[in-house]
This record gives C-alpha cells, structure tokens and sequence, in this order.
C-alpha cells in the first residue's frame, strides 16, 4: 500500500511533505522518508526512519532536508526484512545528478528486470520493485531525464506511481491502467504539491488541481505542470482499484470521483438490502467500517450502536503476558462496550474479511460481553485472489475465501449468519458514470500481465 | 487527571500494570511509570519515561521491573515544569523500607503541607502534590505503615486515590469525598489488580470486584484485602466527579454504577429535547462525543453522518510551516469530509466547552467545507468554574462561559445557534438511584474546602 | 574516588564545569553531571549521565544549564547499584530554596547518620553518603544557610570535600584532617573555580589561588572569598591521602605542595636505592608509572624502554569471545612491544600492587613476548587495608598482601623477584617541609574514627 | 588512513573483527562498521555507526552479524560529507550474490573510474573510491567471483587494500606497489584473520602467517589460501609507505620488517646525531613521539623527562568556552608538567610537523609553564607534499613546510632552534635489507601516476 507526498517550488517543500505524509499515515506504519535537494549547494539529503512519521521525523530531521523540492514515502509492509535499507526514498547519483524515488504499487514484472540488470552488471542495495527503475534510467541511453524516464517507464509492467527528483526537476509518472491514485494540488504560499490521496492536500491547505492521468508521465519546474509523454494504454478502460475505495484510503478522501465515506455508506445501505438481518443493534469495526455500519442502519432501520472502542494508541511492540489468554492481540486493540451489547442481537458490519482471525477473536469478544447472536456482514465481496498491484494481502492459502463456502466461513468465525456484498452490488454503487475498476482481489482477473509468474520468477509483492 | 494501576500478587505485576496504563491511555500522554518491589532482592525499581505507554515502556524496562507487586502512573499534564521530575511513580526509602506511590487527584492543601514540611526540614526533589503524602507517612509517629499510612492520609484534604507500596504490601486509598474512581479487579492468573477505570481490569482479563469505597484505607497482601480504617466523612453524600462520565473516562468503563457510553447516550437525547435544532445532518465531534451524537440523532431523528476523520497519529512535537494559515491545529487533528457536510445544515454535537478556541476553528473548518448552517449543541452545561480535584482546566479566565452569556459565545465560535443541557437535566440522566455529584465546574460548588486558598497559598492544580 | 568542581560568578558557569570534569576524568569514569542555578528565572537545573564527560555531556545539556554559578561531579564507582540514582549532583528544594551540592570523599559515620535521619523520617533517593548531608542542612535550626551548613558540617566525620549551591550562593568545605584536596582558582574572564586538582583550574586558564584549608567553610558570592568557619581540628596534624600522589591525581597536578609527576619521579629513583634489580631494560606500566619507571631508570642506570603500549580506546562494555583465552582483559588494555621485550631482563616498575590479578596476567604476556626475566618493582609500599577515606578499593580478604608474605606474592604473580617501596622510603620522599600523611592502606592507621564500624553499622566505601 | 580487518571460517567472525578495529582505533576515531555472511540464511548483514569502536559496536550489534566469515573497517576522516554514506563496509547485491568490500588506500584513478561508470549508467550512493570497486566487478564479464575481481583490480591505480567476500568466500588484494600494509594470521580457535596491522592479530591471539604481497590477490575459504592472481608490477621496487613507521601505525605493530618501535628508537637516536641540541631535558609529544624521543635521549645523553601529559579522553565534540583564549584546543589534549619544564632548556621532540599550528600552540604552553629554551627536533623530514596513497593530508599550501625555510618555520613556530632529520639519514635507519619506500610526502616522488589529475580530475584524498 504505502503512499508518497512530492513538493515542488516551495522552500518549506520538506515540512510540507512531512505535513503530507502525517495524513497518509493510515497507509503505512511502519517507516517514513523525505528526500530532499537543495539547489543552493546542489547537494540531495535524506531522512529514512522506522515508526510513525510524527515520532520518526522530528524538527532537527527537518533542518537537515533544506531545499523547495523534496520527494517522501511512508512505508507499509515489513516485507523484504528487516532494518531500513528497503524503506524509501531511494537516493543515489547518476551521470544526471541526484536522483530520488519514491513509489507506491507493485510492478509485475520486478524481478525479471531485477534478473536482467544483475545480468548488465547492476548492483542492488534494497530487494524493493523501486530500486529497478532507478537502475533503468541511469542506464537509458537518452540523452536527457525527460528521455530517461520516459525509457525506463516504458519497461515498466503493474502499477505504479511514481515521483522522481533529478536535480531539481520533479517528475510524476502513474501506470497506464492507473491501479493507484496520484493527485496535483496547488500549495498557498506557492509551488505544487502531489500526494497519493487528496487528504494530503487538504492538511497542507492545498488546493486539488487534477489527477495525474493513467499512463501520463509529468514534469515540473518553474510552477509549471508539463505532460512529458504518455504511455500507451494496455487495456480499453482505466482499472482503478476498488480496495481503495473498500477499504484503504480515507473517508475523507476523494477517490475516482467518489468521496470514500459515500462509497462506503453506499456499499452499506446496499449491504442491507441484499443481506437483512434479524438484529436489535448495528455495530461498526471501527474505524473502517464506521461509514458502512451507518449505511446499514440508515438503511436497515436497525438503529447504530457504538458497541466497539477502538484503542487508537496501539504501538509498535508489546510485551503479551504469559497468563493474556486467548484473543488477547484483538483486546489491545478494541472494547468492547458491555451495556451496549448485552442481552442484544448484533449486527456487526466489517470493510471486509481476510484472513479472518481476528474477527473470528472479535466475534468470541461481543459474546463474552454479552450478544445474544452476532450476524457478521461484510461490506466487500470474498477476498479470493492476492493482490499483485500493490495492496499488501496475504498469499492465497491464508485467504480464507479462497477455498470455503460462505457457510464453512461462517462456522469458522462462530458467527450465528454471514453475509457478503455482491460484486455486482458493489460495482453498482460507485459506477454511477460508468467507471471500470480493478476487482482482481474479489475475481481473479488481473488485467496487467503476471509477467514475474509467466516468466518463472516469484512474483514481488511489495508496496 | 491522569490514571493509576497497581498489582499485587502476581509475577507478572510490572507488565500487567503496562497493560493497565495502555487502556488509561486516555487519562495522560505526557509520562509512564511504572515501580515495583521485587522481595528476592529487597530491591525496589523504578522505569519513567515521557510519551505515550507503549513508546515509553519497552520489554526490556519490564524486565528492569521485578517482583509480584507494582505501582504505575500515567501522566495528564506538563504542568509542574519541564523533565521528568514530576512524573510519577514517586520511589524512595524511608525507616520502613523501600516505598512507592501513585496518586491521581489533586490536593486543596498541598501548598500548605509542603510548607509545613519545609519548615521542618524536608527536603523536595519535584513540585507535585504526591510528594507531600510520602513525607507524611516517613515523618509520622506510628508503628507500623498501616498507622503511618492512616496519619498521613489524615492531613490530606482535596481529591485523591494513592496506591502505595512498602516492601511487599500494597495499599490503597480514596478521599471520602470519592471524587475520583479506583476499582479492584481478580486477575485470572491470581492476585488483584486496581486501577482507576474498569477497562483497565477488562484488558487484563481481571473480574471487577469492587469500589475502593469513599474514605477507605485497605492493605492488600497474600491475596487478602483488608479495611485497615475508614477516614471521617466529610459531607453527608460521596461527590463523584461528573465530568468523567462527560468528558475523561473511556465509554466502556462503568463508573458510578453507569457504563459511560450510556450516560452520555442519555446526555445526547436530553440535549435534543432541551434544546432542538433545524439540522439536516448531526455529526459528533469524534470521538469523545460519540455517544452523545448518536443520543442526539436517536431522539430527534435527525440523520447521525460522520462528518468529521479524527487524526488518531497525533505525535508530540510539531513543525509548524509559516504558511500553515489558520486553524492549522485543528486540521492536523480533524478532517471534514466534504461531501457529508456540503450544503447541509450542521447540527455538531460535542461533549463540552472549555475556552472555546478549537471549537471556532472547527466551526470554521465546517463552513468551509460547504455546511451552510451549524449549530452548535454540547453534552454538558457551561462549564464556569476551574477544577482543583484532579481535573486539569485552564484558569477562570480562560474558560469562555465565566463571563459570556450563551449569545456572546455563540457569536465568539461563529455558530448559527449554541445549545447547552441543562444542570438538572444532566444530573437526572444519572442518577436514577439518587446517585450525587461534584458539579463544582459547572456551578463553583467546591465541597472540599480550599484550604490553599483559604490560607493565601496558591492553589496546585497538578493531577 | 571521584572529582568535584564548581563555578562561581561567570556566566559560562556550566561551560567551565564541563572543562574542569573533562581535566579530572582519571578521578572516575563511571558517570558525570552538572548542576546550575539560575538567577533570572530562581530555576536550579541538573544533567546527570553516565560515561565519559565529553560523551555525556552535549552542547545541548550545557544549553540547559544557565545560570553563573554550578557545581559538577565525576563518579568513579559502580559500587551503590545500577542507574544514575547514586550520580551527582544532588539536587532539591529545602525550605532555604534550590540547594545541589557534590561530594569527593567518605563519610566514616555516613551510615549512622543516615539510621538517625530515618528514624526521623527522612526519605532517601539513593545510596550515597552525600544525600545525608543534604538532610542535615535542611534539618537544622539554623537560621541562615551559613549557619545550617556549619551545623551539618560538625554532624560528618571521616573525609569530604563538598561544594554546595544555595540559590545563588556557593558554599565549599573541607574535612578538618583534611584527606581529600580542593582548591581554588580565579578565572580569566571572572569569577572563581574550586576543584579537587589543580589541573582542572589549568585548563580552564584559571590562576591557582589558594587551597581550601582543612576544617574550612567558606562563602563565595560577588566574586568574595569568606571564611564562615572553622571546625575543630581532630589531630594534631592533617592527613592528606599520600595514595593520590601515588596512583590517582594527575602528573601535572600540585598536591600538598609536590608536583605529582615530581613525588613519582623521586619514588622510583627511591625504589632503585632500596629495591636493585638484575635488569637489562626498566619499563613502566603506562600511564600511571611512568614518572616512577622513569625515575628508577635514572637512577639505576638501567635503560628506560617502552615496552608495553596501553590501548587508550578502552570502552565501558566489552564482548568476549569465547574463544579469547586467558589474560583477555589486560591484552584489551595493553599490548607488548616484542622487539623491545623478547631476550631481555626486565625491570617492570607499576604504582602499586592491590590485587595482583592484573599484574599476574601482565607478567604472564611479557614472558610470552620473549622476556626472559622478569622483576616487578613498586612504586609503594604493600597495600593491606581498605581505604575508609575515599579511595575506592576491594575488601581486605582481596587485597593480596592483606595476608600474604613478599615471597608468597612473587610466587602467585609469577616473577622473578618483588620489590616494594618501604614505608619510610615513601614518606622521605614528599616529607621536606615535615608533611604528614594518611597511609592508612599501608599501615591500617586509621585517624578519623571509623564510627559506623564501631557502632555496629557496615562500612560505607562509595567515593 | 583507515583501518580494515576481516575473519573467515570462525563462527564468532563479527566479534574478532570488533577486536581487529578496537586495536586498529590509531588509524581511525570517525566511523567503524562490520558486514557479516551467514550461510545458514544466505543473508548478508551489516552494522554501520559513527564514534568510536567501542561506543559505536555494542553487544546487541554483534548479535546481529552472523556468520563465519566477515571483514570490517574503521574510517578516519569525515572527507565526503557529513552521515554514514561514505562509512564502510560496502554491502550491496550483485549477479554473483551478496557482495561486501572495505578499503583502505586512496586510488589515484578513482574519479576517471566514476566518470566512465557514470557514463555506463551505474549508480553510486557515496563518494568514496571503493564504490567504483564494486561497480568494476559486478560489470565484468568474468564467469566467476575470481575472474570479475581480477579484472576490476586491474583497472585500479593508486594503493589499495581490499577485504571482499562474495557469498562465504573472503577474497583480498594489496596493491602493486605495496603502498599499505595487510597481514595474515591464524586464529586459535580456527579461521583466519587478516588484518591492516600485526597488532590486530595480537588482540586477538591470532598467530602471524604472512604478508599478502604487493600486488597479490587473494582468496580464502574452508581454510585455505589461494593466491588467484598477480597483478604486473609497475615499478622495480615494491613502495611501502614511510608514513607509517613514521607516525601512523601502532608502536608494537611489526611493519615492512621492523617493529614500529625500534624504527622509531633508531630515527630519534639518527636525530640527535645530525640535529644536536643544547637542552637540560628531552621530552615527548606524547604518544606519537614517545620511542623516537627516548632515542634521542640515549643518543644524546640529555635525560628524557615526561614534561607533557596527553589527555585521553578526547572526545568527539566540544564546547568551547568563548573565554578559552588561545591554544585552546591544544590544552584539551595536552598539559605541561610545570615543575619538570620550569627553568629548563626543554628539547621537544616530535614524529612530524605538518601544518605547524599544533606545534605552534605547544611551544607557547610550554614556554608559559616556564621552559627557558625550546628546541623542536622532528624524526621526519619536512613534510612537503600531499599523500596520494591513502594518508590524510592537507593540501599543499596548507602545509607549512612546501614554500618555507627551515628558518622561517622555527620564527612561525616561535622555537629557539629547529632540526628535522635528513631524508638518507631516515632511510638508513629502516633499510639494513634494502627495503625501498615511497617518500612521496618528503620528496614529491609519486611513483603510481595521478592519473586523475592527468586527466583533468580532481585528486580523491579519502582514505
């Protein structure tokens, strides 16, 4: 998943991309970075930390990324080991100066580019897709960044976006399927800012410009946005991906032209109509499936309870008792509110279900505090398929759709009835003006070739 | 404010006492601590760090924390200067061995008692009131720790709950105004648990046993809970703090015989009776004012939306841009969702109203998200009266409803109609057995006297 | 053993604290700290840290540090348990305002006083002798700091020298036996500088004044030198520790009237009249015994070799392999030079001889680098008693020649001959103005009571 | 300078590498770091910190270098920029595995290499020579570690010693002309240890094999030593550097055989033949200079004194007082014994006089602590060109001897007479068997062309 902030024209480019990451924090825990470059020295610098941006970059980080453009990243997935030397973004020079990357997606075709670089004698210091692209355009034979790139992209298979610094230039390329979100807003005091989701924009008091266009790679300097070249188009119709909206991105974000709270309300009111429940009391997972859980009511006429708190200061590590019992991770992380759901008969309403552990611990949670029954409802289709663009799931044995009836599921979790959104209803909801979308993850069809697979290599599964 | 755990009996004591202090997390974000006594050794230990519970305390503090017994504290405020002085718990020795103390409230004589002790020679390493009520019990006359721990509490007037270790034995004390909360849990792998809020037993698998009660002295060792004595009642009725089912206490706590989420439920639908608005949507100020939202729209059938993301990232220290305009706090905590908001007439819901300032800006940020009317409704009558029991609120001064009438705020925070519950109809929302209350900071009816003041001290207002 | 400084009337008091630390780090390299006060704001600060001075203290902690008046401390010893609770400075509030003080020495009635001060319902933080002092101060009756601080002072028996802040003013006292020295100094850019060596006042370009004398208590403020008072002398003579000319001041340091490097020199010229050796080189055991080798060569007439390097990069923690053999600590510290060893006859000449187990391992890797005699001579005399006075050495039962004959001491280190200093030879030496000593170590002529021992209480050895 | 090590087929190879480092600190205080291959894994892992070995490399660090096979380095200069980036070890991926490098040397083709490299689109992330190095072998055709390694190496020019281990295979290689030193050993436990000097063998109780040969490469596995390849050598005679048995190695290491110490007790004693002095005592600039003055000493019969006492507890960053006059910098690192030098005609001997300011500062000390005369003797020739070859120098006009008389000098320096040894006096002190030596710092005889300066580049000076 991830998500990535860029600045550019602006001297304060490095606090604003901090600004800009601390609301895509929801994207990924687990480490941050900003690169910088600072015309006045013509030297690039770099802040890389594990954690929560607000603990990670603190003000002295700051005042080491002098400079009015800065590229930034915040890191999902532990995937690829430990220690930093995977997180973003990656800096290093080449014959074009310093060049800083950082990427949100997945390639497909990652580690047959990686295979055919070590072949051209590349050196690796990370076992991420994003450190490939940087080897393709310090090895493109074009004569300027502008030809570089628009080399090394074309190689380029899966999704992908993408903000580059060479020198001063910032650069902005998205996947021609446009798999994940990539927005351009104007900053107040100046300069242009872009971010993987529009909330970025809103903290940072920017103005939302436009999308930057599947297949369309950009340029800026001077203030001025410059489409560079673009890509050709693979499939007939743009593959936004859904989860995004389902799950990902957040409520206040405006997504394929939707806003994600209206979808999600959308899918719940939808979920009730296809799937009632003889419930006293609506619930939500809080927090994100706030948004369906009051869709479900409104629609349903079950009134919404609170009957869940979640614990919003759950950090990295705990120290777990010998004597915690069972179901202990999901008590870290949510109450239950008693009085609310004792003697009730709850209807629970969750995004989605994965792996379904931990709602499986959570359903074992509302018993013990007293529901009578709990009706489980998912406001997404069975999660079947990994995905390959980017969003970090788990391989398909662990998906417990993938290979249980509806009914095996819902004796698995000891729910007393489970009920999912139909694809078509969820299609239904947000394709008001006909838009497509990526459901590989509810269907299996992956638009964007396997090239790994088809290939014989593993296929690459960072964000 | 600030929270309070202690274990007694069990090997796991310093690490079921993190997990106490992780679901109080709520109640103080500034420190942790946590000591505890370890009888192999005779040794006492002590780990204080500042910041939220799960960065401060590592597993290798735990393992710095030996022993079955513990005392820990969570720290509201910065108030008592910079450092870690004033953090908590407070560890020393004196002619009874190795002692340790936590304390929430807030003393109305500590001034006084500090300057008593310094005239006879004590010494003070910090400015809080909690090192007072350990100089007592060194400096008393008695016998033993339960005649000396009983002398000490004698001198001390105000608000407070103190868990306090010598050696091996736990005590624990409440005012017999009982104007905090402190609870006794059974651990299920043996031993008691006490903790200033019922969730904290809940996340360690404990069973709530019962109050401290008002005025009681107990002495737990062996797995024995003993009334060692009772202090004199000060008033004929106990006076529990009512802003804690208002503002401070998690709504899946039960406090004062109410679980919160139901109390402020109830607060939210009387509010709508009292004081009607002409709203499309209500929207609930997240997250404290939850329950209270969703009472509202229950009882005026007006459309509960969420219409406001709260930022749960938050991290201490900001960088501030110089172009970051206006009301940029509050974007940095909240996130308008548009789309909910656009066009609509606002009914906001929150639990109360200190100075007022985040409320404007709130109010302004909703305006500028499209609400074309808000109305500002608030769970709680107008609070006038600054707190000196353990609540941390800003100086009379600074608290918008001292001096302005409801008109006067209503055109301060911008807001179409501003509508308080009323004192009575809060108090008939919970106290369905006859239950009483402090209600000092809605009405300036101080019942424990303010003895500070009264002798031309400065009043101390650490929690 | 440890070292103390403090600034008075200069506005880098910290600043020139941390120089004079720095210039005593041979007198302890377990922690340091520095304590100020602050005139503008009537804030007293501390840092406190462990390791060596210019590691432990930044730039940043001396910005935290304002104020023109500071005491600081240098902690040799680990002895009082782990963690920073037994460092210096101590600082606290008494009725007298912010007071911090250090102390170099020990107390002979530390745990007496402290059996009193807990029956009288003190509270103690830590381990050390110098938190009873503190107590005493803030327990008199005395009116004035002046007359608190002298009333303290005639409670202490044993050795001390203490620098104490009160507010703005420092205070400095000396023990009437006078064991530990303590000196002034005036500073260039004004003020005044107090520290346990001259050489502390060297680096700081300060000009050497005057000592304190034995027994003396004096006042610094305004840039004034006054003598408060005089305590009683308890013997005849005074008692300065002739093992700091031995072993731990620095070289360049002038103590009790004899340039260090210069009392060295004449011991080993000393020990070469009494102590000859069939030698074909002398070496030292750097650094320590360079000035004795030296003089033994010299006198002699024996060549003088480096033949042993000391590694000067000795951390504090060290991880050994297992396959590290024996004799791994001293090939940490020291290295020999083969060239110069192998063949040879050599002198070893060393300081002093306390438990044997590093000069053993010394011994056994000068054969293995090709020495085909080796002689040990010392410096001093044999060390038999513990010293009670601030020198921090092992228990009696482990000092080797508590017990053991000269010839019993050659066979366990395994030389060829052992030769000691004799007492008189010693005392000759650094006696021309008919000076007196303590040689208590050499001789067990203990002049300030040992009083903890005589009423039953264990010795205390912290420094 | 710079220091490296590396350990094969012993499983605690991290650890013995730390002890090669902590004995090897004289060559480097900036940076240490350590790459380690684990077989069991197949992962390579590395540990990179700035300061000291013993700060920067903790037990925990050890813990994360598995494997038994490992090489190491310890960086001296902060030449390239502040951060890590250009700390060693070198770790990155390539087509022939995980590959890790350190080097020591300066090569004098380093940025023609980087701009051919450039241009063939690689990637560098630091600015030091031994990028390129990898870079060459990952970009050789060669079918095997040995052929790409071998060909990289012959495109080198310059000194250079390098530890590689590609997979479990340590490879090694020394430059044609034998600028720097690399020893071979045998470890007790089993393994091989190499090393830049003897004394890091010695540490760890390591047995001395061998020298790898000037322009040999190495490779070593399952214990055994193949010599893979020899590069042609360039010039008749091999070139060892003189530098370092003037100053740079460690007393007990044993160099182009000679022990350091005796090359330096034979260039004092040549000295004081050709540069007598009319003093009353000899003394040292402690430790550099500590052998060559007690040669100067027995040569000339003055009595070697201990005048100065080096401070070794330097550390890394300061706080200068803004009252600290001048010199300093100079009393932090050294103070005078004032009873030794006063009244004296003091004859100071040095290794060497580079930029002349240090010395400058020292003289006035020592004529403030009352030498009467000061005769500097230095046991080196004047050092009148850069080094090219891996000893960090100032630039040319930076060094005070390239445009100055020896007359003009002694008046910077403020010395009453001045004398270096002779270039054929030095020679003939360290050539009984012939031995050549580069004494391009003496001489400007660069015997490895600059070829980077021929072809326009600039000259790299990173160790």
């Amino acid at each position: 998943m991830c998500g990535i902030v860029a600045v550019s024209g602006n001297s304060e480019a490095a606090q604003l991309c901090f600004l800009g990451l601390y609301s895509l924090q929801h994207r990924g825990q687990e480490a941050a970075g900003i690169a910088s470059f600072d015309r006045a020295t013509g030297q690039s610098h770099r802040v890389r930390k594990p954690g929560l941006v607000s603990d990670a970059i603190q003000a002295k980080d700051i005042a080491e990324l002098p400079g009015d453009v800065a590229v930034a990243h915040i890191r999902y997935s532990t995937a690829g080991g430990a220690g930093l030397k995977n997180a973003q973004p990656i800096r290093e020079s080449y014959r074009g100066g310093p060049i800083a990357l950082v990427h949100n997606g997945n390639l497909t075709n990652a580690n047959l580019l990686r295979d055919q670089l070590f072949n051209q004698g590349a050196l690796f210091q990370s076992t991420i897709d994003s450190e490939a692209i940087v080897h393709l355009i310090a090895r493109s034979r074009g004569a300027t960044p502008d030809e570089q790139i628009t080399e090394a992209l074309s190689q380029l298979e899966g999704a992908y976006c993408v903000l580059i610094t060479v020198g001063d230039t910032l650069y902005a390329a998205r996947d021609p399927y446009g798999y994940r979100p990539l927005v351009i807003g104007a900053l107040p005091g100046g300069g242009l800012m872009l971010a993987s989701e529009t909330c970025a924009l809103d903290i940072a008091g920017a103005r939302y410009v436009r999308d930057v266009e599947p297949g369309e790679f950009i340029r800026i300097r001077g203030g001025e946005i410059e489409t560079v070249s673009r890509l050709p188009q693979m499939v007939a119709e743009s593959q936004p991906c859904i989860f995004e909206l389902v799950y990902f991105a957040r409520p206040d974000t405006q997504l394929w032209g939707y806003t994600v709270d209206r979808a999600r309300r959308a899918f719940g009111r939808r979920l009730a109509q296809e799937q009632g429940a003889p419930g006293d009391i609506v619930i939500s997972v809080p927090d994100s499936a706030n948004s369906a859980a009051v869709g479900y009511s409104e629609q349903s006429g079950i009134p919404f309870e609170l009957g869940l708190i979640r614990n919003h200061y759950v950090g990295r590590t705990f120290i777990t008792p010998t004597q915690a019992g069972r179901d202990f991770k999901v008590r870290m992380k949510f109450s239950p509110v008693r009085e609310v759901l004792s003697g009730k008969r709850v209807v629970v309403v969750d995004d989605s279900l994965v792996r379904g552990t931990t709602s499986r611990a959570l359903v074992n949670m509302l018993r013990e505090a007293g529901a009578t029954q709990v009706h489980l409802r998912l406001a997404s289709p069975p999660v079947r398929w990994p995905c390959f663009y980017g969003i970090d799931m788990p391989t398909r044995e662990e998906l417990i759709a993938s290979d249980k009836t509806v009914e095996e599921i819902r004796a698995f979790l000891g729910v007393d009835s489970l009920g999912y959104l139909s694809p078509d209803g969820m299609l239904e909801c947000v394709a008001d003006e006909g838009e497509t979308y990526c459901t590989a993850c509810f269907t299996g069809d992956y638009r964007a070739p396997l090239v790994d697979a088809q290939q014989g290599f593993a296929m690459s599964s960072h964000c």
